[in-house]
């Protein structure tokens, strides 16, 4: 009897689905049109962006609530738009598949003069390209290989949480492999750590623990983005000290922990947190990522000697490094042989702060970002899936109290202008695909939106659940803040944004799309406390006006920082 | 008394104007903002663009209007959204400057951890990806170099008629440089060639072309790109045998030349033309492409040992190549040299190739590309500039005769769909400059227009004269052709277009904006009939529908051919 087979195309897209990727995101051409007669045939939904560069944006939020996500372009033009939303995966550790669709193998060996190419006979220069921002690349030139290729890929896009790349040649996709390979899971369990290693950790970071007076945790991205957070709640539950979260670790923690104290960025803070944490005499850092933006301009003011990184593949205690212990071990570990009696009196001492309060200001009826945050708090509900543009709304939302799991989606180390629309579309489309009517809520700066406004079409097509707020300030006010509050540069066309979806609408069929033009404080209260709103299906688009040159505390006092650091 | 300084800013925007280059395209970010600050002061005009990608486009075009175009993004996030349009610049001959603001030289030099940075503390990996798709770069680290690193890459940007990349560290941006420099002009003139080896291509072309008794000229794209169209035009009027150009030739040549015959396309060329330059004893061609699209999928049919190749650098006779020879420097050579009485009798015989005629169609009321283009050729005015986006009017046009001086703007070899609008921009930006009330027209697929729509915000902000048509034809109608005629994924959201462009349009201002949504013949007609529409000043806008499944007689043949090299 002759071995059941299966094409190339149909191999990769089974993995995909294996692995928790049930949609496709990306734009067709030429070059990967054969690839993708299989998509819907292999169980894969093919989603159909309006363009790449919002495909990765999309595959990227995608992925970091599904565990992995993809999109497939074509060769040269398609994959080239890509780039920079496959950067911010690899920047921010979203675990991205990019599939290309590349020429033929005869055409590639006789460096043919084809569209798409550079004209200069050479095929490899897009894949040179894209080495530099992946963690591992395949190109499938042979059958008797390429299933191992696709595994290869797939678990280190998987276990690393960073974007691969693959290369399918259109001559490729329909060759065939042995079917009964898929019958065997990919293995995608985490890299183990060095036994001796994470011994030697554990008794470290237990022992300094129980020393301590005042020992703290401070949670941030990685565990979110490498899929660690029930693991890390468990731990900060047991122990009990006073925990903290850094921005970019925001909705990791439950934040009705009676031992959650609050978000910690440096000096810009909240009021009484930066002490709280900066007179601790042991903080240990889980998945903490210092960049400027994530530690407020690099004005973190505790000592590496009171401090514990926990990091994804190390731990550094004071200035000592201990390599090839993962947390995905380490972390469990130390909720199992954590003993709470061990601890100081003193530990669990959890430091009042008071909860961000909706300012009191004179003008009440502006919607300024001192009021907007806190009061979205009352708004947020749980298992919403909050994105927050590169702008005000990424750093607004730190005072914003969340329910408990809430995911943040945005980013604060790539910080590329654009992506928060393709990113709700992603995360609009994983959300249904979880089929528990999570909300899905974007922060949207107007400046950004102009990036990739386009992709509300995509959002439209799919009858994605979305409330998009659109953050109308007259331009870039993120910039302002940086470097030229009153120049021209930072403007931009005021469009008539609420007007804007409904030109997205084919005419004839029923999406529903609902939009809102709204100016005072008063008319976004009746929206927030409208619970047909609250819970409404399809685009809820409202084009919010906030004041020019209002922006949140924290990054009046980030631009001030950055500008001196730009300089 | 000291020496008069001006910044490094300002000595690169100086630069920029004295090549011709008098508007930036770009996006602010927060490591390009303060070089932002000396744009307008250095007499330069920032156009501002809604994303990277578009702004790339237009600077593309713009340069190839102008001699030099070019962008200014930020690090990282900004520079890789313009990947696509930078390497299409390479391919497609555009000399284009793109302007990168980077982190300052303190932050490099130490690794830190800056947002727009993959968070490894590599700040060189955007520069190598940009090595890959530009000609030549410069990473300006030093006040001492920085004004010959400039003039070194925007010579070689304008000479090579290719992109170049420079890094402009904020640390670096007030920097002072000598402002003398600047009374020195950059010298911009092309090589030269090797005396001895044009001499022997001179008289080797001129002897073959006296000896033929059929030589006939095969004009292309390199032509145009590299800016010696009057030069070939002057010698083709010499020369007075039959003149052909190739597609990306098209309008190079006046097409009311007593010699000139039509466009060649291998196969797919109009019935005749063909059969007239595959009969030749002598093809001589000036700046061909043999690029799958150019050439008809390589179905040229004349054999090389009846060839004369004179290319950019270097002459093929037969299957001998002759280097380091200039067409530059050739071609107004030969055209001094050239004796008319030495050609043979025969020489000046021009086949007669009846003019493209509309199609006499049964259903007379839809707009069928047979009809069109053949159509559009009384509407075409000289000192047009015609944008064909990637599909179907880059081959349609093929079939519309122009008046003299229309120039073509389209990506014939890269072929990045989207291209048309932000090229359109760029277009007119060039042509409001040079003041002479020439006309932009663009006919734009849907499925590329969804790519990049937002552009024609920039065209409405800075009231450029543009007449758009959007072909609706309910999806990626060249893919349809290539493969998966009824596939899904070829099919797009039927957009609202002639309502879109209004909602770009801030309130209050008073924009010239007009749109128009057609589906009949009589109602093209009465638009192109129509006096105020034919020089409409502002953005005139038309959502033309035309079938699903119609395309233009080439690409269907084209299809097949790609579809047959891609599998």
């Amino acid at each position: 009897m002759a071995e059941r087979t299966v094409n190339v195309a149909e191999y990769l897209f089974t993995r995909l689905i294996q692995l928790g990727c049930t949609s496709l995101h990306g734009v067709p051409g030429d070059f990967n049109l054969l690839a993708l007669d299989f998509v819907e045939s292999s169980g894969l939904r093919w989603v159909g962006n309006c363009n790449e560069l919002n495909a990765g944006y999309a595959a990227d939020a995608y992925a970091r609530l599904r565990g992995l996500g993809a999109i497939c372009t074509t060769f040269g033009v398609g994959e080239l738009s890509a780039v920079n939303a496959i950067a911010g995966s690899f920047a921010e550790l979203a675990p991205v598949v990019h599939v290309v669709g590349v020429p033929g193998r005869p055409s590639q060996k006789e460096g043919m003069l084809l569209h798409h190419t550079l004209g200069n006979g050479d095929f490899t220069v897009f894949a040179r390209m894209y080495k530099e921002i992946t963690i591992a690349q395949a190109d499938l030139l042979d059958p008797a290989t390429a299933p191992m290729e696709i595994d290869r890929v797939l678990r280190t896009c998987y276990v690393e949480s960073r974007p691969v790349y693959i290369q399918l040649p259109t001559d490729m996709v329909e060759q065939p492999v042995h079917a009964r390979l898929l019958d065997t899971p990919i293995d995608v369990t985490s890299h183990a750590s060095d036994k001796d290693a994470e011994d030697f950790a554990t008794h470290i970071v237990l022992d300094r623990l129980y020393e301590a007076k005042h020992p703290v945790f401070l949670i941030d991205g990685a565990v979110q983005r490498r899929g660690i957070r029930p693991q890390v709640e468990a731990l900060v539950n047991k122990a009990g000290i006073p925990t903290f979260v850094a921005p970019m670790g925001k909705g990791v923690i439950n934040e009705d922990l009676p031992n959650f104290v609050g978000l910690y960025a440096g000096e810009v803070s909240a009021k009484g947190i930066a002490e709280a944490i900066e007179q601790s005499d042991l903080v240990i850092t889980i998945g903490n990522i210092k960049s400027d933006l994530n530690t407020a301009g690099f004005t973190y003011r505790f000592s590496r000697l009171n401090t514990i990184d926990i990091n994804y593949n190390h731990v550094d205690v004071k200035y000592a490094k201990i390599e090839n212990v993962y947390f995905k071990s380490l972390v469990p570990r130390l909720e199992r042989e954590l003993d709470p009696s061990k601890l100081s009196q003193t530990a669990r001492q959890v430091p009042s702060i008071p909860s961000p309060q909706v300012a009191d200001e004179t003008d009440k009826s502006l919607i300024t970002h001192a009021w907007l945050w806190p009061r979205l708090s009352n708004f947020m509900q749980e298992g919403d899936v909050l994105v927050t543009e590169t702008g005000t709304s990424y750093l607004g939302h730190w005072e914003t109290k969340l329910p408990r799991n809430v995911t943040i989606i945005n980013q604060i180390l790539w910080s590329s202008i654009g992506y928060g629309v393709g990113a709700t579309q992603g995360a609009a489309l994983a959300t249904k695909e979880f089929g528990k009517g999570q909300r899905v809520i974007c922060f949207e700066g107007d400046g950004s939106f102009q990036l990739t406004a386009q992709e509300l079409s995509t959002i439209i097509r799919h009858n994605l659940k979305v409330t998009m707020f659109l953050i109308e300030n007259s331009g870039y006010e993120i910039e302002r803040w940086v470097h030229g509050m009153e120049a021209g540069y930072n403007d931009i066309p005021q469009w008539q944004y609420s007007k804007f979806p409904q030109t997205l609408i084919p005419e004839g069929t029923s999406h529903t799309v609902k939009t809102w033009k709204i100016r005072t404080r008063q008319e976004l209260e009746s929206l927030l406390q409208n619970k047909s709103f609250a819970n409404g299906e399809g685009l809820q688009f409202v084009e919010m006006h906030m004041p020019k040159g209002d922006a949140p505390k924290t990054l009046q006092e980030f631009g001030r920082g950055a500008a001196a650091r730009a300089s």
